[in-house]
């Protein structure tokens, strides 16, 4: 046996007994002919003194990030002594042994402080990177996430089912990744984007409850909130549920969650529900952050008669106008070509702002706006002396996007939020249908939810004013989960697809499996999904989600420790019967 | 809410209480004017009775598989009418409302008894194949397996990390499976074969004790014990152990798993240890089936002198000759003829035997044989009247080999084994090397166990003498773990890689991030991992892998549901930058 016990166990109660640790060296200090060394494990730091004076056993060399081992007598130090500021500070340590089991090098950055190296260079020595408290706590926190989330799902009678990973390439949704089979030549499974066919499945056969923490697969670009290759989410499906049953569950869930695991985060914002189309007009977002206020104002048609053209023509043209107030905030020339600068790159031809300064109106649009312009504005606005108001006046979409996006950059300039803050907002009544970039109409979201009082609405001519029993969570401004009723009459769901123009034979070929189980008696079901890495991400205050990961991918989604991926041997290709195209070979080639 | 209770939790508390119940039509009888359903969710069945004399409430038609919706009274059944064998049977129902929820077609096959069936049939349509209370069974012990391990391994700090499924392929082991990465053109992620550099890493950074559930990908051809595409094994690496404390923390497992969730097994053989030599000497197989006895006796000098010219030749030419006991069995000649075959399949020129048949011995060879040669085959094999004892004469590695092989067919064909006894067998001292094809000398298993009291061990100039700290446990005959302790010295390493002949260049190249990662202080360290599905095959009493798995893939890796694999659009791989190769497009264009 190589230790006894590690370094967060030993208390005065192990005085006078014989104990050996074993781990790693954090920091040697050599004062007044003694050495102290700080040993330090997963679970704890505990101090050791070395008095040549007093003891006259060999120390060997000891150096930061050595692996030792000690056999040492724990001593209760006098109460006088007694460091509460380490857990371990109520005893002392009599050395009777110690030995280097193994040496390290210098390592290539700091592990105490911040780092003071790149992504890469850290992701690179992610073994060493993960050193770091920081880092260490991410992954202990999602291995207790992970049991805590398992285990409320267990004892609620959900059954944990593992889906396949070697499955087909879905026809709807994102990029697959996929991988030849070398058994069936020339034929290739898909990694799921989500287990979704799979859990209707279950439902059919007769599993009522169905949870995994499931592995998910896109192939899509990768961004801040969103790792490369694989990310996990909490994957349920339920039978014989409406979408209030669903959403109880899900309160359930992160009421429970969060007071357990991060109890010094406060919700702040309990669940606000708003409808798709609110939450536009109101935020220009379907995730809208709630921290903190800003609403995107109606003005449109209070500009009828304005004095000012550019509003006057807006009106005309039945485009929209909404206002923004930023509160306290006197804008400088500088910083309002930086916010002009952030609505244009969304789509806007330019921000148009006042500043309610002294008893003053300034700002360059102030001059073509008459006294009840500005009256109007104070009414509607509520602005105060020392706030700014912003606008864009363009489309509707223009106007709510580039709005939406400017009140984030606000938040991330000049706002301070407490980050322990939580404000989740529930959004309802998505559209079933959208019209995609030729006017065509198709699904918005998952063709397989079900449609909000379906028996009427689909009478309805106006296509995009029928909805969705779709519903998404979204806390901080993050989306972070998902929920619908799932349409599971075949009827119901060949009605649909034919209004955008599918028919019965493409319902087989793509989703044969489903359709033809869905004859065979399958109960009304409804599932939800909530993003585990994002929702760790927010708990653990990290703004970029490769944090969250023990072994993240780059920003090129890269392992750069492994060098994954990586170029193979010409006989592993010959055995999955493929070779790279032509544009590859010459991109390799330069 | 479309449900207040399930099936199983009604019984005689709720009575004169109004439930609703939602589930699947098990059986509809009509008898005696009255119709008697029962009703079917996972927890359990329910019987209703309608009676038209008693209850004028409008009855639909209901079939079997249907989905109802049934609102009840519940009425306590009088103490003579209890119904023992169901666990509802203390209850009566009388209907006030009978509603169907969805309909069912015909099924394509039974889902009460043994399915009528092909394989391929039931894998189409598993969603109904899982309808039969074996498979849930199956499914719902996954779940509970599932649960229980994750916590045994959680309370006892183990830390669950999610290790990347997205790799670089392996230059050791079995084939990899890969997906071309669309971001790096022309370079391929593995997905991992199993999680060895990450959780070796994971040793380096300061987790001492990791676990997890960890999906595995092998692209080997399917047999009865190893499923395509993926598996998952309990995966566990430890900081600061020798082999025997891994060993404690296996049995500490095996033994609270068996009697908690399989309770009717009996754990018949606790553990026995072999040495590999010994296992392979005395059963023929480095994973013995200890349920049974027929033991492999060694009698190659015993017949140095025989009478019979082949047990002698074979004893000058330095071959083995080894005898097996097949007892309260005369065979018959077509019996004889079987084994022989079984035998030769496995590459025995033969099989030699006698018969102990009442005063006579009998057999093809007995009239070679001397009274003495009788005589010693009676005292080694401890042969009776009735018995017959079996030979193979041939080079050492076939006579064990077949012999071992003829004794797992003597068991499927003559045996009858209580299907709870549980026999596990321990497999100790693995040599580290062992001949390739070609004669050279190669790693037998993992390059990265530790050698066997490597400071004596190296200097041993047969190199096929030194021994790895590698083990496996058997059960039944099945492989389903394998633990060792690892090198985590990198000069040591480099020792050994130099002694099949690869240099340190070929490390760094292959292994790049775990030899520099030894350089920065490892701990010793060392690991198992159990076959998760293949114990659970053995729990539930399967002889095939697939049915442990919800949604399996067929003999030819396939999903038959899903049509997985299938062919893809161009485009896909188009942004792959991969093609098919021209022998593919061959096979396709036939």
């Amino acid at each position: 046996m190589y230790r006894t016990h590690t370094c967060w166990e030993l208390t005065a109660q192990q005085a006078w007994k014989q104990v050996t640790l074993c781990w790693r060296v954090n920091k040697v200090r050599n004062l007044w002919g003694m050495t102290f060394i700080d040993l330090r494990d997963r679970y704890g730091i505990t101090q050791i003194t070395h008095d040549p004076a007093k003891s006259k056993i060999e120390f060997p060399e000891v150096k930061s990030e050595y692996v030792v081992q000690i056999i040492w007598e724990v001593v209760a130090r006098p109460d006088a002594m007694i460091n509460k500021d380490m857990a371990t500070g109520a005893i002392e340590i009599n050395a009777l042994e110690v030995k280097v089991l193994t040496k390290a090098k210098l390592l290539p950055f700091s592990i105490v402080e911040e780092p003071n190296t790149s992504e890469e260079n850290r992701f690179k020595h992610r073994y060493l990177d993960l050193r770091r408290r920081k880092i260490l706590d991410n992954v202990l926190f999602r291995s207790k996430m992970l049991t805590f989330t398992r285990n409320r799902f267990s004892d609620k009678w959900f059954v944990d089912v593992q889906t396949p990973i070697f499955t087909v390439s879905s026809p709807e949704g994102a990029r697959d990744y996929l991988v030849p089979s070398r058994i069936n030549p020339g034929q290739f499974y898909a990694l799921p984007q989500a287990p979704q066919q799979y859990k209707q499945l279950l439902m059919v056969w007769g599993i009522d409850k169905y949870f995994q923490i499931a592995p998910c697969f896109r192939d899509e670009d990768p961004r801040a909130d969103r790792h490369s290759c694989e990310f996990y989410q909490i994957d349920c499906e339920m039978s014989f549920i409406n979408q209030e049953d669903v959403y109880s569950v899900v309160e359930w869930y992160l009421n429970s969650l969060i007071p357990t695991l991060s109890p010094h985060k406060k919700i702040i914002v309990a669940f606000k529900r708003l409808k798709h189309r609110e939450a536009v007009d109101q935020y220009g977002s379907d995730k809208p952050d709630l921290r903190f206020g800003m609403p995107l104002v109606e003005m449109t048609q209070d500009f009828a008669n304005s004095g000012f053209t550019v509003f006057k023509d807006t009106v005309a043209n039945k485009w929209t106008i909404k206002a923004m107030k930023f509160e306290h905030k006197i804008l400088s020339r500088k910083e309002a070509d930086a916010l002009t600068e952030e609505v244009k790159k969304n789509g806007a031809k330019g921000l148009a702002y006042i500043c309610f300064d002294a008893e003053w109106v300034k700002g360059p649009i102030a001059k073509f706006l008459s006294p009840e312009d500005i009256e109007t504005i104070k009414a509607k606005t509520w602005a105060k002396e020392g706030d700014t108001v912003l606008f864009v006046a363009d489309t509707y979409d223009t106007v709510t996007k580039s709005l939406g996006r400017l009140r984030i950059y606000i938040r991330d300039t000049y706002l301070t939020l407490d980050k322990d803050d939580l404000a989740f907002c529930r959004i309802e009544d998505f559209p079933l249908f959208e019209l995609d970039d030729t006017g065509k109409l198709d699904f918005c979201h998952n063709p397989f939810s079900i449609v909000k009082w379906w028996a009427e609405a689909l009478k309805n001519p106006d296509r995009l004013e029928i909805y969705s029993e779709q519903y998404d969570l979204s806390c901080n401004g993050y989306e972070i989960l998902s929920w619908s009723i799932r349409n599971h009459d075949p009827e119901l769901l060949l009605e649909t697809f034919k209004m955008v123009g599918r028919g019965e034979e493409e319902i087989k070929q793509k989703f044969g499996a489903m359709y033809e189980a869905f004859q065979f008696g399958p109960p009304p079901h409804g599932w939800f999904a909530i993003g585990f890495d994002r929702l760790l991400m927010i708990l653990k205050d990290e703004e970029n989600i490769r944090e969250v990961y023990a072994f993240p991918k780059s920003g090129r989604a890269q392992d750069v420790m492994m060098w994954a991926p990586g170029f193979v041997d010409q006989n592993q290709l010959d055995d999955l019967g493929i070779e790279l195209n032509a544009k590859t070979k010459k991109i390799l080639a330069w």
